[in-house]
């Protein structure tokens, strides 16, 4: 058996992630058959682009594809999977989603994985899947070779990823986006209070991201929490006395610094 | 009055945004004279690269530039101010600190200023002036126009800030830059605890700080707080159950998610 087995696929779902995934698969000598989204004029418009047939009936699904994807909201998982594997008993099942374990196939197919693309998608934007990085699981290996050479036709970043480590992947991207986005929210709050344009703090931000390409973010940490500069930090605080959620943000945050710093410090005597 | 009154500058301070500055205003039409600096080796080394004389004693500063630029650390200006004003009465002083305000000038220097260039400089990397934001204060409108004239000789982004608002940039820029540094070394632990490769989150960052160029923060905030998933919430502080740290920021950041969110929500409604 090898990737050519992979040539037939079922779309489950048509919103962000199926929309971009099918449309890549697609461009890289993949066949999609059907799109199906109870949503018809999300199924249609999807299958329209991809020369596919599309079905919001889960009893019309195409029974006879290689892989069926599936990337719906998680909420809609335990009524769609059911249904789904039983069209096709000996096809391979995955789903796109990084905080499902892969166990929600147990019962249902027989030979079931995950492809995770990590990154985030939104409709106004093209997305770059030759640096997405993917994240692949199988209940056999075989087929999570399959998933990996599929993943390798669109992207250079393709990894093995067990259910708990994609539970850990999902949990530091909320750190690392997230939360960083929201430090972003916070600056803007503070300077616009102070007549002050965001705007002017996208080169300090780049250079701050374009820094954790070449050391490790505990090695570019600077800031007077990293230099224990205490008076600066008294100011701060002084200074955030009326927010106290800010407040209490900024202190944790620099502890948690400081910290991080004395462990450095320990392992580089 | 005008630009070329700042034609002939002596710099005070050898340090790393000395260098930087010293070195694009040298190529922009401005004599440097001078370099002083307490470390022989420092001063020695920036003069020669600006064909500039040194000094390393307070009583050998030349008496005959326009204006003076301390870039020094924030401890040693208590000293090395007064001895730097005496030795010209009529210049134009000024500093580049973020956290240090104006009035450090009064009674020192009847003309005085700050010229703070928003960036981080490192020795390893060239400095993008160009991009660079420029925040300018003087004690007279006449000499705030000469600091932003020579700003721009720079860079594309000059603004005027009061003391009180470069305390803002600075703490702002804290959030911006140093805590969400700090989110990166957090997404860095989690990963490597679970043999997980962080090169693979960098993606996902870079698409963060990107989205922040045509949507403010709060527009582009996405993940479990925004959606006010709680079920996911849930699962991620019992996954940091060994690390209450953590456990505490997750909680206190998602929480200000949320008020940002209804914020939002109630001035859009």
């Amino acid at each position: 058996m090898d990737e050519t087995h992979l040539y037939n696929l079922t779309f489950i779902g048509a919103g962000n992630v199926a929309t971009h995934l099918s449309q890549a698969l697609s461009q890289h000598h993949c066949c999609i058959r059907q799109v199906f989204s109870r949503t018809e004029e999300s199924a249609r418009e999807l299958a329209g682009r991809l020369h596919a047939a599309f079905t919001t009936r889960l009893d019309e699904i195409d029974a006879g594809s290689d892989l069926y994807i599936v990337s719906i909201k998680d909420s809609a998982l335990n009524e769609v999977l059911p249904a789904l594997t039983r069209r096709n008993p000996d096809a391979l099942f995955v789903h796109t989603a990084g905080s499902v374990p892969m166990s929600i196939w147990n019962g249902l197919a027989r030979r079931h994985g995950v492809i995770y693309p990590m990154q985030t998608f939104s409709k106004q934007r093209d997305v770059d899947f030759t640096t997405t990085p993917f994240f692949i699981e199988a209940n056999s290996e075989e087929d999570t070779r399959l998933l990996m050479q599929l993943a390798q036709r669109l992207s250079e970043k393709v990894y093995e990823a067990s259910s708990e480590q994609r539970k850990y992947l999902h949990i530091s991207a909320v750190f690392a986006c997230n939360f960083a986005n929201h430090m972003y929210a916070v600056c803007h709050h503070l300077l616009s209070e102070h007549g002050l344009p965001f705007e002017s703090m996208l080169p300090l931000i780049e250079e701050t991201t374009r820094k954790i390409h070449y050391l490790t973010p505990e090695e570019a940490q600077t800031g007077p929490a990293r230099r224990n500069d205490c008076n600066i930090m008294e100011d701060h605080l002084h200074m955030l006395e009326s927010e106290p959620e800010l407040a209490e943000i900024y202190r944790n945050i620099s502890r948690n610094i400081r910290a991080y710093a004395e462990k450095t410090k320990k392992s580089n005597p």
